[in-house]
């Protein structure tokens, strides 16, 4: 009995009236689903995702939207099962939709954990320091990312259908903005699914999520400057999805994450019987078969030095022989179908396109046998192995991408000859090279990295905790240039800036401080007759300031602390070595006393709101201090979080200053407060 | 005698056979300039620099290039008095020409200064610090960025030809890209001759540098994946441009910065009287005039509490009758004339449109006085004032730009309405706020930041200094969202980024250490007799480590340095309530008492290369140490830097562990080392 598809739109599921786009197993050939052959009111769903959606999650700070990216990892999890049982039918083994279904699960917790560490409490990012624009600092410039207000369209490739809405859904929720997600029809079954359990979980506020499961006809007409479309599949609908003219017309941030010619190299040191030689031929024959070769990331092209051709050859045709193709549900299969009977024609043909410039070594794409299946009913294809041998005339190896389990070798003479290779892949999203030779690697990387998203050196010494060539990282970029589209996703808080504006703000210390609620240079103080030590997380005001007294420091100071710590560096015990510094000019206080006696200024004793001193930044030491100099010190609240429901971290910005009130030291100090 | 434009391809100057395309002067009408009708061979022009250009800039490092920016800035300012005199041709006043090109140089010196002060001594840039993706420590992840291998293609606009130019190729020449440069036909006089300027400093290596003065043809047709197009110009021309197949085929890295409708708001509490009213008149005048309005950021619409739009009339109405219209070398003459007379039609002719909803309060553009000049041969238009009275139903207002001397008062309810009319724009380069009310600024900075790119909140606080409403600065982001094309440049080190690629790299700490050329925590470290202190900059190794002896930290320590410095905080004196504290169970060493300690430890006393500790970053304080625990500290070569001839700034890595081998406190330091 097929599952009927429904659109999620307007905050209610949507049945089709006219259900007859039929999806079938890609391991029985038997009809699994059917969906909508139109596109629901898409005009209506984005006007509701960016007047309900975006407002409701606009108004959630961001440790509130990892909370419910939280629980949407939660919810996934929990009912895994379904997904897995769905997965069968899209030809995956267990081990195939565990990379799915919990990595997508992984990237949604990793989300929810770069969301609560890294971003504050508020709804603003502010980005790197706030900057002077004019000498006397009553100007300031402050680069900040605010959500953008208008709808993140996520149109999903069918190979990771959990896990690329997953990696897309994370960050576009946690900067504020509501999603529409366009599945791929060969798995949208496992999509609906997967939109079904996160809406029951009762996480998400009305228009933050919204699926259309089914063609999108004119929806992109409907699109406004404020929208994002991020796109994952083929170059070819990449090309014309980002050229339609209202991308271009209205600024619509489009980014692509398209196929490429993924590269693996074999170190020239990498000889057979050395760790990396057997590390190589275990990473091609895991990007080969996990999801029959049909991700993104994959390997298509081999690169061996020549002298090791045959090695790699004998080693890859002796594994790849013990590779089971069939049902999935089988523990005795390693492999299991492709997605559907058109996308085995589609490899199959791609594969009689690289036959024109390279042999077949291993598998025959004509031939199958599948364990417990029908090989002809199901999209059955065992690995297939080519060898490229005229390298030099060679083109379509580097063009062509069978998106199965197909790979193809490349003899290259040297480092140079190989990064000439792999460029010639016109940019992907992972490469990989596999040797223990430093210099070789540094080599490559320097002719080669401007063309990969990803590059994993993969060696003995991390073999034990490599993630490996085909896995992307919800903290590390994924994207890459020329053929990979260009874009730009995860990255950890680049993939959340992706969904957010960077703005340029001016204006003075005060407003700045205003509009960011953190202190800057220059912005009023506020003081009063408490100490800031006797005030909680939450009664700290931004800008409250304790000025201590003055304090001298002696030359019998310098050299008491001298003693007792055992930094007796010249420049504070020796006047004539120290007239000699060129930056000194006479015997100064040590950086640490500076800071100690600071401490010993602002510290107010008794046990209180403040738990401890738990670190320190940016600290510069600017002017010296001379022996009989006086020190004072401001202590000003600068920014502060609430990390925990008792605690929170407390930002203070401090500066001692002279007698002539120059400064001498800056920094902030890190305090842990009870709430 | 008009001035014949040459392409500069293939490092030499190619004068046109057939130079027909004919440029008139902006004040006299007279031909000012013939360049070519067909283009140079584009793709020769973009191999050369794929071929030469690339791989010479690459070799420089990024402060060698920074000497080259720089280079080019002193040549450009040393002979500006040239470009101030074609620049009456093109209707600029002195003033004008001073943003254009005294404002060009500045961009370039303020490029050449990042470069010197935030980018490391070689070639690749490192994007945050390394992620562990593995429990042990032993796989880190690395994001780097590196010099994208393509042809950087600038396409500028008429209105700014020096300065224009001049923001990107700094940013470009930084990144290590070769440029080819595309000026408006319009100025491309002024762009030729800045760049025989350029050239003509002998800064440059072959292939860095090419101009194409006449139509692009088919240039874009063998753009590839490495290569960068950045567009200023009109809407319609971007994206006439950006849908190019090629763009999206290859993936080529697309981005525009357009004209836009952007506003300026005056804030209900700025009333006639105060300093912000004031500003707000003033800085409308100067966006409507300066450049005679040509302007990508100047305002367009003029945004005023309704109660106020008869003050700010009459105050505007007074100032724009004061402005001289007429030939621009005049002293007496505040505003020049727009650049052509085909520009001067199309203004008019948006002008007649934006009639149709507002009416016309000041100005005339059909009658017209220009002072020591032909009025009709030259390209004058007065100021042109118009009123929206009828808010609610006018939208031309929103969406015509009139890129002139030309703006319209729209009248506002409250913050919530002025939030929306401003983002009726749908996406703009510069929004100002003028207001001394850091609610009311606040509040319209959270409804619409995100519509634009830059946001000047002007007040009597930073007046003096500030830089004003249309003046994009090269270390803060220039371009907007939506309409105003969704590209981003300058801002800095984000610009230089702009043209390089980023991508992840993983693999073990040793790997990641040689990639990066920093130590990384887990890479190997290196030993030897020698204390480092004694080693200067150039000697200093990477991973090179100084392990110290052990020291106890006795209770005895810790009250003497309690009562030496005055922190007698709990934590270190009272052993009842620190071990009521949730974080440390019992008494525990000051962190300050950790740091001068650990100084004790690892400082080399005698003079010698290490010239001061100017800082420190990064601390955390990770295990507390107690009485009678025992600290050792290890000091590891990080980083290095060198700034000057004769110095340079080391970055140490610095760890203390106790007698356990835990970690107590982790942090760099920064000395100051003769080279």
């Amino acid at each position: 009995m097929p599952i009927t598809l429904s659109h999620y739109v307007l905050d209610r599921w949507h049945a089709p009236e006219d259900p007859r786009i039929e999806t079938r197993s890609a391991v029985t050939g038997e009809v699994v689903a059917l969906s909508a052959s139109a596109p629901p009111d898409i005009a209506a769903a984005l006007r509701h995702a960016r007047r309900f959606g975006g407002p409701a999650l606009r108004r959630l700070n961001f440790p509130q939207r990892a909370g419910l990216v939280r629980a949407l990892a939660e919810a996934l999890l929990a009912r895994k099962q379904e997904l897995y049982e769905l997965g069968f039918h899209a030809g995956c083994t267990k081990g195939d939709s565990w990379f799915d279904v919990d990595g997508g699960a992984g990237a949604l917790f990793s989300y929810a954990s770069t969301g609560r560490r890294q971003l504050p409490e508020g709804r603003l990012l502010i980005e790197g320091e706030s900057e002077r624009l004019g000498k006397a600092g009553g100007f300031l410039g402050q680069h900040i990312l605010t959500s953008r207000q208008g709808c993140a369209v996520q149109i999903n490739a069918f190979n990771f259908p959990v896990w690329g809405l997953c990696e897309k859904l994370g960050p576009a929720l946690l900067a504020g903005m509501p999603v529409l997600i366009k599945p791929a029809t060969a798995t949208a079954y496992l999509a609906e699914r997967c939109v079904r359990i996160f809406l029951e979980a009762n996480a998400l506020p009305p228009g933050a999520l919204q699926l259309i499961c089914g063609p999108m006809g004119n929806g992109f007409d409907h699109l406004d400057g404020q929208d994002v479309v991020s796109f994952t599949g083929s170059a070819a609908t990449a090309m014309k999805l980002q050229r339609h003219p209202v991308i271009a017309r209205e600024g619509v941030r489009f980014v692509a994450e398209r196929d490429s010619l993924n590269a693996s190299i074999l170190g020239p040191d990498a000889l057979p019987g050395t760790p990396e030689f057997a590390l190589f031929v275990g990473e091609i024959v895991r990007e080969m078969t996990v999801k029959a070769g049909q991700k993104c990331t994959a390997i298509r092209r081999i690169m061996v030095p020549a002298a090791l051709l045959g090695d790699v050859e004998g080693a890859l045709k002796q594994r790849l022989g013990q590779i089971q193709v069939g049902d999935p549900r089988r523990d005795d299969v390693q492999m299991g179908a492709l997605v559907s009977l058109a996308q085995r024609a589609d490899v199959r043909e791609k594969i009689a396109l690289l036959r024109g410039e390279a042999s077949l070594v291993f598998g025959d794409p004509d031939h199958i046998e599948a364990k417990g299946a029908d090989a002809q009913a199901g999209a059955f294809l065992p690995p297939i192995l080519l060898r490229c041998d005229n390298v030099k005339s060679a083109s379509a190896v580097h063009e062509i991408e069978a998106f199965g389990p197909v790979a193809t070798m490349i003899p290259y003479r040297d480092g140079a000859d190989a990064a000439t290779l792999a460029n010639l892949g016109g940019g992907s999203l992972a490469l990989s090279v596999i040797t223990h030779d430093q210099d070789f690697a540094a080599a490559l990387l320097e002719s080669s990295a401007c063309q990969h998203g990803r590059v994993l050196v993969l060696d003995r010494d991390c073999a034990a905790e490599s993630t490996g060539h085909g896995a992307p990282l919800p903290n590390l970029l994924h994207g890459g240039p020329g053929r990979a589209g260009g874009g730009e996703e995860m990255g950890g808080l680049r993939g959340i800036m992706h969904y957010m504006q960077r703005t340029a703000v001016q204006g003075s210390p005060a407003m700045i401080a205003r509009i960011t609620g953190e202190h800057q240079p220059g912005a009023p103080l506020t003081t009063g007759a408490e100490h800031p030590f006797r005030q909680r997380l939450g009664q700290l005001a931004i800008g409250y300031t304790f000025h201590t007294p003055e304090r001298e420091v002696t030359l019998s100071d310098i050299e008491h602390f001298a003693h007792f710590t055992g930094d007796t560096f010249y420049a504070h015990m020796d006047e004539a070595a120290a007239r000699a510094n060129p930056l000194f000019g006479g015997r100064v206080a040590h950086g640490y006393l500076i800071l100690s006696f600071a401490a010993g200024l602002f510290v107010d004793p008794a046990p209180g709101p403040v738990l401890a001193n738990y670190g320190l930044e940016h600290l510069r030491f600017i002017k010296p201090l001379k022996p009989g100099d006086r020190m004072r010190v401001a202590l000003t609240v600068k920014a502060k979080k609430q990390t925990k429901p008792d605690m929170g971290e407390a930002r203070w910005a401090v500066s001692v200053t002279n007698q002539d009130g120059e400064l001498v030291a800056a920094y902030e100090l890190l305090t842990m407060n009870a709430a």
